[in-house]
């Protein structure tokens, strides 16, 4: 049992490997660990790094003699150390935490290999900690699947910090190195689309939404929803439309965005206004979330006083109309590859097929 | 003491004013629950809303006999209650956690007055979800402070599941009714900028950085960062040519902008290239993170073979220098309120000074 925990292989190559996948799609920006983040074309960097282990040793003599608070606990689990588990105990104490480095000065522990025991669990994280910052290292990564929500106390009273979480896991944090945390932020930003369909009867396609804060009570808007994860803006505001009002479109342009702050949980907003062609004309209302949808003459739609009272409704129905007019160009999507990370991405600029067309005025 | 538990003031209207305080930047969201996020022009909708305080009220006979879990463990308890603070515990047991009610037939606990106690806890939340159920209730919002992180564990055996986290806390949810999960989304996205800073020598600012992935080693490439938390796009794009070359710079456009997903923590990525107007030349390299700093001729600059060979790079080149040559317009910022959230936000859309400046071609 105890050689378990003394055998320098207790982490195979290939689970080194399999470490290496698990944390693949996170590695783009666990490359930025201990650097201050530098987008290339997305703002992380390129290709997937260099995975090396992070060897499963004991701390050293001189270590756990030495002067800090992890060996001193340690000699007391040893003067103290009673039951039948004391040596177990004693190994559990000495180890340090299963985990890869990243090419920046961190460590990320291996979430599939935490121990089983919460004490146990603090008092290796400790010793870890102890041994991690004699090597000099930067960022810890701890992952918490929420089936081991059992950790998070003990995490936390070690001194590490929620970075951030989603459904399945909590991700702490501790920054070794004196001075500010260099470790990446969370996601800062919700998406939502809206899309702009008008047919050539210069009718727009508007719905009444169920559920309206009062200042919109009875305006009768664009179709409008958050993007999917990962999915295309152009793509969530063709869904959006469909879902709320059955007609199918194609995507033109990204006509204007509106960034906003404080918004959700205190994070920032970005809203992407797209026209879109329609490609049907029977609507079929979500009885879900719309109370109405209709083909409105743009007219009648432009003289809702709401809209004629509001700048910004107002703003963006001058561009979509002077869009129309061929007298603005939004900005297209296109298909690219960079090779800096390989990644499938569009790219957004201003393309026109009517070389003479003029944009707008202010 | 029991009053305390028994007294339906137990949350005083000052009190629940602060709540309200407290959840207004949050508000802007919990407006959305139960239903599905539809942006106005930011991803949430309008004004703040009403919290009503949800009463702290004991469930009736018929629920403690009811045949569910919880008035089984309630009636353990008031057989088994043993030692000094049983009749605490029964208390404890038989109460519903503080908690404001949203909009949207969601409930918020207040995480200022979570018992003390982890067993407690578990027992009284366990309670309330049985509680909230009977009364209809949809989504429940448990904020848990770093510092109450010991109620993780108990939180997550009742069914919670993590929403998101920030340094300071753990957001988990439970959503109550059958069928999908209806509460909105963590935030998506990571927002990138890069300045394209070009003088009248058609010399571009260019850097290499110390800490770059292999792609781009030896690349002269544009200054690039993360924006901060609330910053608006071309406040981050000029501060970020500013930290790293110390040139001064004023916004002139977003030239174009990259979607890319599964970047960092799989989240999304949205990069946005800003041509910059140099305010100064002198350069003052930023040790930290840049290797080099200079003005490099444009051309050079194209010819650069990593450049040349990527075809992202090198749209994004042609793209600002069709804007230099007026043959292209991107899209300036605007600063716009719309009444419908009252929020400052920036609109950017397409403006030129000359009527007669054509877009590009594709």
């Amino acid at each position: 049992m105890e050689m378990k925990f003394f055998n320098p292989k207790s982490v195979s190559p290939s689970e080194i490997v399999h470490m290496g996948r698990m944390y693949s799609s996170s590695f783009s920006s666990f490359r930025h660990f201990g650097v201050k983040l530098s987008p290339q074309f997305c703002s992380c960097k390129g290709s997937a790094p260099k995975v090396s282990y992070s060897n499963n040793i004991y701390l050293s003599k001189e270590a756990i003699d030495g002067g800090d608070i992890v060996a001193a606990e340690t000699c007391v689990y040893r003067i103290n150390g009673t039951t039948g588990a004391s040596s177990n105990l004693l190994s559990r104490e000495t180890r340090v935490l299963d985990a890869v480095d990243d090419q920046y000065g961190g460590v990320v522990v291996d979430p599939e290999k935490l121990p089983a025991n919460p004490s146990a669990f603090g008092h290796i994280l400790h010793y870890s900690l102890s041994h991690w910052k004699k090597k000099g290292k930067k960022g810890i990564w701890l992952k918490l699947p929420v089936e081991r929500s059992d950790l998070v106390p003990a995490a936390v009273k070690e001194g590490f910090e929620y970075h951030h979480a989603e459904r399945g896991y909590v991700m702490l944090t501790y920054w070794i190195p004196e001075g500010p945390c260099m470790l990446p932020a969370n996601a800062s930003h919700q998406v939502g689309v809206g899309g702009f369909v008008i047919n050539d009867k210069y009718e727009v396609l508007v719905v009444q939404e169920k559920h309206c804060a009062p200042p919109s009570a009875g305006l009768w808007k664009i179709p409008t929803g958050f993007i999917l994860e990962a999915e295309e803006i152009f793509t969530g505001a063709v869904r959006e439309v469909k879902e709320e009002t059955g007609i199918d479109t194609e995507f033109v342009e990204v006509i204007a965005f509106r960034h906003a702050h404080n918004v959700a949980f205190q994070k920032s907003d970005l809203f992407f206004i797209c026209m879109l062609r329609p490609l049907s004309s029977q609507i079929i209302v979500d009885d879900f979330e719309i109370h109405a949808a209709k083909w409105m003459p743009l007219v009648e739609f432009v003289k809702q006083p709401l809209i004629q009272e509001d700048c910004m409704f107002k703003k963006i129905i001058d561009i979509c109309i002077a869009r129309l007019g061929k007298r603005y160009c939004g900005l297209s999507a296109h298909h690219l590859v960079s090779k800096f990370d390989g990644k499938p991405s569009s790219l957004y600029y201003n393309v026109t097929e009517d070389p003479n067309f003029n944009c707008i005025g202010d």
